[in-house]
């Protein structure tokens, strides 16, 4: 590692490696995330309906996502706008799990809800907006769902770490972290998806690194191409956005990927998988005891 | 307003005015924040003990401060770092404003606190990082104590009005605005104090404006200056770190003033309320209905 | 001056200061720019017609203005696009000297051009977009003219001061700085304003510092107050632009004040020179020697 | 295309295509920029010796590089700084190409030098710091030189493609593309390397693009891996830092690869040339009388 990550990093002792340590696996079920299977989770933004739900549910999975995302909690700016399912978006998650064998991940935003979400979702998810709420961070911390702890608009990656860290504090070791694309001058594009932050966490941390190129885009059309770089550059998986009928969603339509264009996407990331397993190479490999 | 303006805020109907509208203003006891007078409100980063805090009231209360900042609950990035001393904190908060007759300005950071930290202090404060913590702003909106609402690291101006219209729609219109600096590339400050941040916000909204120069500037040396700054483009006050020995404070030592500076910095204060009596101009007087 | 500072700085010798030196004053025919008066520069963004101009300055002057801004040499985006009168425009802007007994500045955008442009102006500025235009910064530098070096966009503090001092280690030693406002995420105003560079520059640096409001705020609604945010914060003048009828302008008009705005500005600054003259206080005074 | 970026790039006719045309590719000798090979060029930072610059020259092409970089003139940031070697540069990059059959890349920094080093470069390379330096691209713009164009540290790509028109509209219509990072809060790495600009460049304009990802990362730790993201998503090719001994480098020795790091990279590059030749699909081909 070169000298100036081993000083900016040098206070994480519980999320960084030394430079002969193995990568942490996180357990979903007997879903690895971390090793050597590029994990992809997919869903709508927002659970709308059974109809829209499990009809995702089936076209992902049927193309190979492993994990089924959809957000039941919506941050919600406003009290009149759609906030979500709620408890009902909660068990059409889980109906959808049973009837398609996905696992689930969902946005917990109030450590209210942490114990209620952690009934339903095999993976709690933290918002950008909520990466340095720390009172959510600890709730969930104290819960024995796996976390993927989602980086924040203008989080450096110092700032993520902490966050991480802390939740380890806390009491749970299973965090996931997630780059998602930072608020920056352009505007070409939602947010700017800093890529390289994949294999600089990857160099200095053990925890498994998940893309999310629905948020960092913004638009559908460079999803799918984004979704490979991530692949390419060593990222452990990918959380995107797949609808229906995107132009119909209640929120962000725009960045969302049709069934067919998932699909196709997929095809992609199988084209990847030899580069993937050849640029990961031996020393990225987490040792056989380590999954046990 | 220029037509850009309208076109961004137009989306916003509880927050902003028009043109000739007048500005709100938001009492506290008897303190008016929004009217004629420059509200100064100061005090330590963290309260860290009764003498501390108590000598610190009565400094800033001497020099002409009328409300007391501290922080009981503090962002907590480490359950192994200080915390704050939670409800402790809030009783010297109060022992302060018995001491000295101070309204009191805390940071709530926990939905489940609101009610607690209402019951000690005159104003919630939210702090950046909890700007679109939805669930907080939802607790705060149902609480009958006037929100001080810090913009956060990389909030738009949108953002920013669409958090407090989220307050308001919730039920409590006792909101003020917070500009206390955004995150850019620049690193000789700690942040980049958004001066038209303050112009704009009084051109496309009626909410009162605080400015935070201490958070927006991170060394003390430019606090007093940034402080006359905000005076002169109509900041309704300020809201300063100040710290008997900053050098020994547990956290943001580096931008709190010393009792002496915080006195010299009131003497230039002083200095520029004529200024700001002329700029304010009759349009940004407050109908003398509307305090009532 | 505080360690952060220190560090950051101390490669540029030629353009710091130790703690008790004094500031360096450029003299501009008798106008004396970083000494006790603070100076006024305005005029239109581009020179258009020989009336446009001569009544602007005229405006201007019997406002209070002492120096003539106008571009005679634009950045021309495209080779259709209105390109400046250039030998032309700097012969009106010679005439309106001689009309007026305003001083002139204007942009100089390449290295051939420098002998000319000196020959017409009494400033030569450089403009943002050519803050690292080494060549064109060595031409400046052999240049007899005092130079006007405007802060690139996304320039650091370090980076403007660096080009400060390759002008006069180039052998020019009278550079003025300019704060215009840098590109960040926010979008309500053209660029962000660095208010607080101002003061950074006048703790660290000897040189004077000039702020243009007219860039920094885009809209012509907050240029006056945030020419009054310059003052009190101890910059020596600014640089705003004038227009008959900025609805008109061929570029910029949407942030050119009329010359009723203008007027209406220099009496909102006069209201100030109390408060600067105050807030300079004796160590921001020149020793009267330095001068002569 | 979808709507907003219609509309963001709309007024770049020269520069964008529409949905059916195909893409440019620059000639430079017999090698296709923009073509279905991706294309290499690797070299020093600077040109500092004949042996620096034909030991690395050999290297690069024995591993498959197509295109020496190197620079003669550099960005001075002190008149006693390394300046680069000037015409004694530009003579070693031509034995050079001598010697390996290496085509020449290379920065020109002023438009009095664009016919010098147009005798002795295959392409004349603009800075990022001269991204709208408008002399220069007029300039340049006459020359008969193919001109890869870096995108300024925070230049928007709306800036970029109007800086490539302006060069086009002189009179040349060969421009390279190239994404090098911009500035943003993230300190990890030197520039935030913007990978999204690729395909967005590559759906709106039929320019060809390059990726720098040395400059874009800083730390050679992960240029090779950001090398193969470019590859993945579709650039026509990269430029790259190398040279014989980094730590000794007279400029950017930390974001340098080794002879043996190249060599590794490119065996990466080899692995992702069957997912690249998937991945760009046929509608991404050129049409083969495009080229003639």
């Amino acid at each position: 590692m070169n000298p100036h990550w081993k000083r900016q990093f040098a206070e994480f002792g519980l999320v960084t490696k030394t430079d002969d340590e193995c990568r942490s696996i996180v357990m979903v079920g007997d879903i690895e995330i971390g090793g050597p299977e590029f994990v992809v989770m997919a869903g709508p933004c927002s659970v709308e309906s059974e109809k829209q739900l499990l009809s995702t549910a089936e076209a992902v999975s049927r193309a190979g996502a492993v994990i089924l995302r959809g957000g039941a909690f919506k941050p919600r700016s406003s009290p009149y706008a759609f906030q979500g399912l709620g408890l009902e978006g909660l068990k059409l998650l889980k109906k959808a799990r049973e009837a398609t064998g996905l696992a689930v991940i969902t946005e917990v935003m109030s450590p209210d809800d942490v114990d209620l979400v952690a009934e339903y979702a095999d993976i709690l998810q933290i918002g950008a907006r909520s990466m340095e709420n720390f009172s959510l961070l600890e709730a969930v911390g104290r819960s024995h769902r796996p976390v993927l702890l989602k980086r924040g608009l203008c989080a450096t990656l110092v700032d993520l770490l902490r966050s991480a860290q802390f939740i380890i504090e806390n009491g749970n070791s299973d965090v996931i972290l997630c780059e998602r694309g930072i608020r920056t001058f352009e505007t070409a594009t939602r947010n700017t998806f800093d890529i390289a932050a994949i294999p600089v966490l990857n160099a200095v941390s053990h925890l498994p690194i998940i893309a999310d190129p629905s948020h960092a885009a913004g638009y559908s059309d460079i999803v799918p191409i984004l979704s490979v770089a991530a692949a390419a550059v060593g990222a452990d998986g990918i959380l995107v956005e797949v609808h229906p009928a995107p132009e119909k969603a209640l929120s962000d339509g725009g960045q969302s990927l049709t069934f067919s264009e998932f699909r196709s996407m997929m095809y992609d990331l199988e084209s990847c998988t030899a580069l993937r397993a050849h640029l990961r190479g031996p020393q990225l490999l987490v040792a056989s005891g380590d999954a046990d």
